[in-house]
């Protein structure tokens, strides 16, 4: 990479003439998971027809008899009610297995169900009607946004009807004094972000499935995403909601107001819950204003005490204009130079890699703190070597060292993906510990007689929050049962989560107990019959 | 003021001797309210006395006849139960009414029950004792904090029993890498804070009865305070709830991680449940680091106009430094200014005046975007004139402009407060058009015969936050009447809330629909009974 090749030249540099700050370019894509648009092409199909039914690969779980089936007659009903030809894709009177597949599997080609139908409604009026009728003739639904979950939770597992919010995809209002943003839930992000970007706001929220999100869909899983240590959680920044729940009633808490102390702040509950308790419609979210300065810096380390020592002066001196710290080993960066044929941003090799970014206000005092901040880790030795961007190339080329790591991982072959939540101190020691059991059982070698590639770690330091990606040249039924469930026993040891910001889905669900005391399962329970006493919304899958 | 009596000069001497700037000063005091610490003299006694019973106060409010009366043997069960003699203050079987009565009256003498009884617990286990066997016998319970807040949530409008948290004050942990604290809920926010403060960090909420407040309170009450716009709410900012129901059930939920997608977020129901479902017992909190250098500069504006524009540019180019910015109308800084005898910080008279405060990491970059600011808004003649404190002195002298407003206000009789969110380009208007209706009304006037002294706004100007205070030379009905409902059809209209931040209580439970549809009413009501089956937690209030 030409420029800044070393840190230390680079602060030489810097004094005499700045690196040239550019504006905050297009967010990297693909930091947790790949956007795929869904199309119906041959090939798409013969893809999908090779993933495993949701149901063979998890036979534990049969469809409850007491659902109702879709009949003709009931398609009839949607089919008035909706209107449009583009609002059902009906696979029960019609041979549109084509059509409905996209919407039957996941993007990582891990999950399918077997619906017949799919419903796309254009308002919460229609939404409520749906939902109400479904109600009543018990059949079960899957609210479904852009489908660029990782746990399975947004396709189904029987035959479960998709109301997809595609076509509910308005921008309601935008006040740039407040800088609060009402959207529909099937606007997506990376629209939503365009819209405020030309009006001088971002919205606090960033993750690699971007382009395909809906953000009706980031805030029923609660999504967390790259920036939420410099912007918080989705529970700080939503301010409303509107939702339909399974009977039909119209949640109507979309407030755009900052403060509102009356009542219980129900529209928390919509937060994460997957969809399990009603449909998110709309979403009122407060948006910061819009960096005007952004840098990046990628670091070599030479072990995780001096990552955490980074952090910590990261933290202490960058402070408030801190937007990222992201962590990567050196495998996964391996991974990526030996996938995308890159020269590495800095020569050596280290057994840890971060990514820093920082955001402001005034581009000269975001250099300034970088700088000193990069002379008090290199001049104390935390940080072996590094390069900070000089300009939108660089910025782009060092976070796809970062962004580019799980496609990287998806040219091996299958991976074991966990994204767990664990106490900084011991963040990486999972990652060592699951190699060396990995290892201990002869799984992990370099030809093919070994199952498992590598195992490899990376994650959002700032939160927390490590992605262990275990790869392996095919899905391999012994390699998991020694992985799981003693991933999830490793966490729940140390009072981690087992799912930091994927949700549980269809994947996790039956791992709850490992980060939920047996209180707060009966308690989840309970709310769930409470608001969904049929249990028609999202079946299978969360609690 | 000496120092920078004026911008112009200010700025000028800033270029060649920069102000001094202080490490973060205590936060000051009253901004909302002042704190109060309870004690049994007979001149205390007597004033309590004088306060009118809320029970007569509210004539349509009836004690609930399912509710159990506390008897002898209910008391010799809590005596043995928690032990210390000081746990419980025991009106039942003893005189102890000197002892009960600062227990019964809130700190603004507006509200007074007729509780007989005290407890104290001491930890988390005695709480769910307690309440189990109040739920089983039907006896009426109220969770108190620091008994601070202003709508009378805190304090028992029969004979409901006083659970208070003053003896749960024990700081359980805190992680300096993380950022976050676990306390006990009985522990006094000022105390959190200073206890972070020798850590380098800030505890995210600060309000003006930070002396005896209880963080377990700031969280039962969602408490919002002057750094909202800075640090965000509580919603984003705790992590974890233990609380105790009606039943006796701990609901442990006391995470201690950024990222927990595992479930339901159901901490998140008594943040702002006020104590009708629940007690909370601890907080697991997620705290920033404290800020190396903190400004602020007192303006004088001629317009609303020109406040909402200083606004824009402070949040355009104060950014991510910026941590308050509050106003005050004229009036009060009058009324300020007769009961304190202090020169006003600038000359001249104008109808509005802001407190802008900006907390960073960097104090001479602070300086240089503050100053740029200044430069800024006085030189597209938005601010008139203004100071800029140049010491801690100074710092605190320019707050007391606006903490001192609510203690002037005390000393003229009652007041009649109004906190509430109105979108921000009509935030005043309320003020204005209350003025113009008391006014018309033949109310509003400078000597004895008018009931009225004055009508004055001020608040928290970055939330939307208005605080519209009627001082009254005495309790009138008739100007009640002229100002209720009115000022909550004025909110309606607009789409505002007629509690931003101090909660419903007993003062606003009745006018809940003002700010929330009949739908969310009617889902909370199905909320509390499905916790509180029995209705025994703060009963008469909320909703």
């Amino acid at each position: 990479m030409s420029g800044a090749r070393n840190l230390t030249a680079a602060l030489r540099r810097t004094r005499v003439s700045r690196p040239r700050l550019v504006l905050r370019p297009a967010i990297p894509q693909t930091l947790c998971a790949t956007a795929r648009t869904f199309s119906a092409s041959s090939t798409v199909q013969a893809e999908i027809r090779q993933i495993k039914y949701t149901s063979d690969a998890y036979p534990n779980l049969k469809r409850d008899p007491k659902f109702g089936e879709v009949t003709a007659d009931d398609v009839t009903y949607f089919k008035d009610l909706l209107g449009a030809q583009s609002a059902v894709v009906d696979g029960v009177t019609t041979d549109a297995a084509d059509d409905i597949e996209p919407f039957n599997s996941d993007w990582m080609r891990k999950y399918r169900g077997h619906t017949r139908l799919v419903l796309k409604p254009q308002n919460t009026e229609e939404v409520s009607k749906v939902l109400r009728y479904c109600n009543e003739r018990k059949l079960a639904v899957v609210p479904q946004g852009g489908n660029t979950g990782l746990v399975g939770g947004s396709v189904p597992v029987f035959d479960e009807i998709v109301i997809n919010t595609s076509r509910m995809n308005q921008i309601r209002s935008f006040d740039s004094a407040s800088g609060v943003l009402v959207a529909d839930a099937g606007v997506i992000l990376e629209v939503a972000d365009q819209y405020l970007a030309e009006r001088d706001h971002l919205f606090p929220l960033d993750l690699g499935a971007k382009g395909s999100c809906h953000i009706g869909g980031n805030v029923a899983t609660n999504a967390g995403g790259l920036r939420l240590l410099r912007y918080g959680s989705l529970h700080g920044n939503v301010l409303g909601i509107e939702a339909v729940l399974p009977d039909g009633t119209i949640v109507d808490s979309l407030s755009t107001l900052r403060k509102n102390n009356t009542g219980y702040d129900l529209k928390q509950l919509f937060i994460g819950s997957e969809g399990t308790i009603g449909l998110v419609t709309a979403v009122s979210i407060l948006c910061p204003p819009r960096p005007k300065a952004v840098n990046v810096a990628y670091f070599g380390l030479e072990s995780f005490e001096q990552v955490q020592q980074a952090y910590l002066a990261a933290k202490g001196q960058l402070s408030e204009i801190l937007s990222a710290f992201e962590l990567m080993d050196g495998r996964s960066q391996r991974l990526v130079q030996e996938s995308t044929g890159n020269k590495q941003p800095i020569e050596g090799e280290y057994p840890f890699y971060c990514v820093v970014e920082t955001s402001g206000s005034n581009a000269e005092h975001d250099m300034a703190k970088l700088e000193s901040f990069l002379e008090n880790v290199m001049g104390e030795g935390i940080v072996a070597d590094g390069v900070l961007a000089q300009d939108e190339t660089q910025f782009q080329s060092l976070w796809r060292w970062r962004e580019g790591i799980t496609e990287s991982l998806s040219h091996l072959g299958g991976t074991y993906k966990y994204d767990v939540s664990i106490p900084l101190s011991e963040l990486y020691q999972l990652v060592d510990d699951c190699r060396e059991r990995l290892t201990q059982k002869g799984f992990v070698g370099d030809d093919d007689s070994f199952p498992v590639r590598a195992v490899v770690g990376y994650g959002h330091m700032g939160d927390s929050n490590l992605h262990l990606n275990v790869s392996v040249r095919q899905y391999n039924k012994d390699v998991e049962k020694a992985i799981e469930p003693w991933v999830y026993e490793w966490i729940q040891k140390r009072q981690g989560s087992i799912s930091a910001e994927h949700g549980l889905g269809v994947a996790k669900r039956e791992f709850i107990g490992y980060s939920q005391n047996d209180t707060m399962v009966k308690l989840m329970q309970q709310l769930k019959s409470f608001y969904d006493p049929n249990g028609i919304m999202n079946p299978y899958k969360y609690i």
